[in-house]
């Protein structure tokens, strides 16, 4: 799937900031293909892009309609429709991060046959995948874990390509999930991949490549999730990463979406990625941490990252805070 | 899904025994289910159930052919399907364990509207199943585990639940792959299932129910295979088991698809999969283990399993040399 670019970006009717997280998510790492955004006047969200019509955008080059927002359930209400189909006429695809296919909305089935757009939908794998083989690939590998979901896992793996490119360095950022694809324009949706083929769809995602170049891979879930694990050790598994970084978020109470399953501890969520990963890479090390503290102030956060830091001699950042070059150098 | 019962084994022009381990797995826990099979004249597979022409198994009442072999690559070639449509034109179902959907094939699908009969593809999951919950469930449920796929679990769910019930105790065989959803007539194919729902579908697969109730639930690959390892724990945590039974086969040097990888040792084994069940029942134990040793002499199967049973001091059995009463003993 190639998902056209520049974007504009539909956040509609967001009833709060983080529903329209995969719409921040595209304009903060990748602002050279986003030519603007669409949101109506009841929208809580903002988003520092320019607002404008569909006239406008596409006009202006816009390729593609990104549905940057999510709402419970999955349907897309009357009024967003209508933005859709006006925006199919104006001749873009739509790119969507729904469970839900954008082909089962009869408007907008009839609308792409009419106009010949396309109707993208990100979270539906493309393609059929092997089962895993398992077998040794070249290149380096870098795999973002997590004690829970929206941990930080594609922030991280996506500032760290980010430093690695700066500094240089062949560095690919390997989506799996729906956000993480409208910035890199491909990927996996491993968790939408039927369960036999999860291993075996992220060995296809990070092929053989050369002896110096990284993949920066972005983890899901968390070995600790009851719902969601499943997918993160076949995901681990088909990495055969190299190196591990584990992301947690020290103010959450409980896990997302489960939230009387209390956090793992850092110890026993490091431990057991390390072992359940040598299965695949024998090699595989962490190191280091990223935190999302954005919830404690600066001190505490920057105390509370000592102390983990002493406790496992690793590094220890924030990456929105501070960035993640103390990672980077020990990528080696 | 419903399959109809009773049925048509199909093994046609199965190349080996084990071609046609689905019919035989069927014939051997199910025999009242059996009606006759059908084979070809180059058939290399045995199966103790008389062979019997379309006309003569409608006759009797056959209400489902049910393909009981395995080819490689999931398709049906050409004297397959005469048979097929031939059984549809008797007026019976046709149930499939393979990948690829009958209703691809144009013959059947069409004859499956002109005759009203169904085209039942068990391997393809019938229902969208909820992310898994992690909540405790009432009722008691045991999972067989491995150290590879094809490793005696479903074969040891069978045997416990069948001397669950001679005792008189409540127990009920829960399927997670097709040999098992046919011999049940219902069942999860878990491997079929899309990743983020494979803890959630085993929720669904083992309700809630009466205290003294056991759900005797069959277990897919290993925790330790390169492959298929996520199915693995997503389903030990939808299992939240009580009780673990770990199967394996002694005489195996390699993983099964994947034998550049050795097998776990049973400790490593036991260990991670206790460890890991711990996150959704805290309370789980295993209370022994079921060897599969067809390939050794009796004397050094007992030998064997003498010494694993001194090792962990949990009764250590192979159900078909002796069946599983000493794991029985076990479960209160």
């Amino acid at each position: 799937m190639t998902i056209q670019k520049p974007y504009l970006l539909f956040i509609g009717d967001a009833s709060e900031q983080a529903a329209a997280k995969m719409a921040h998510g595209i304009a903060f790492w990748t602002p050279e293909n986003v030519i603007g955004k669409i949101s109506y006047p009841e929208c809580k969200a903002l988003i520092d892009v320019p607002e404008m019509s569909i006239g406008e955008a596409a006009k202006k080059g816009a390729k593609t309609l990104v549905i940057g927002l999510v709402n419970s359930g999955g349907f897309i209400p009357e009024n967003w429709l209508k933005t859709l189909v006006e925006a199919m006429e104006a001749g873009m695809d739509i790119a969507s991060g729904m469970h839900t296919r954008l082909a089962e909305f009869p408007i907008l089935k009839q609308t792409a046959e009419k106009t010949g757009v396309k109707l993208l939908d990100v979270r539906i794998p493309q393609q059929d995948y092997p089962v895993g083989n398992g077998k040794k690939r070249t290149g380096k590998r870098l795999l973002t874990v997590g004690t829970d979901c929206s941990a930080g896992k594609m922030f991280t793996a996506l500032a760290l390509t980010a430093e690695l490119q700066k500094q240089g360095k062949k560095a690919t950022f390997r989506a799996t999930g729906q956000t993480g694809i409208m910035i890199a324009g491909e990927g996996v949706p491993v968790d939408a991949v039927v369960a036999d083929f999860i291993a075996g769809s992220i060995e296809i995602l990070t092929p053989n490549n050369d002896p110096d170049h990284w993949d920066l891979i972005e983890g899901q879930g968390s070995l600790f999730h009851p719902a969601y694990a499943g997918v993160s050790l076949g995901l681990l598994h088909g990495a055969q990463a190299d190196t591990l970084v584990m992301c947690h978020v020290p103010t959450r109470t409980g896990m997302r979406g489960a939230s009387h399953y209390p956090l793992p501890d850092l110890k026993s969520c490091l431990e057991l990625n390390l072992q359940t990963a040598k299965l695949t890479n024998p090699n595989v090390k962490c190191i280091g941490f990223a935190f999302n503290t954005s919830q404690m102030p600066e001190n505490e956060a920057r105390s509370y990252m000592d102390k983990v830091e002493k406790e496992f001699g690793l590094p220890c950042v924030d990456p929105v805070r501070e960035g993640v070059k103390r990672l980077v150098e020990k990528m080696n």
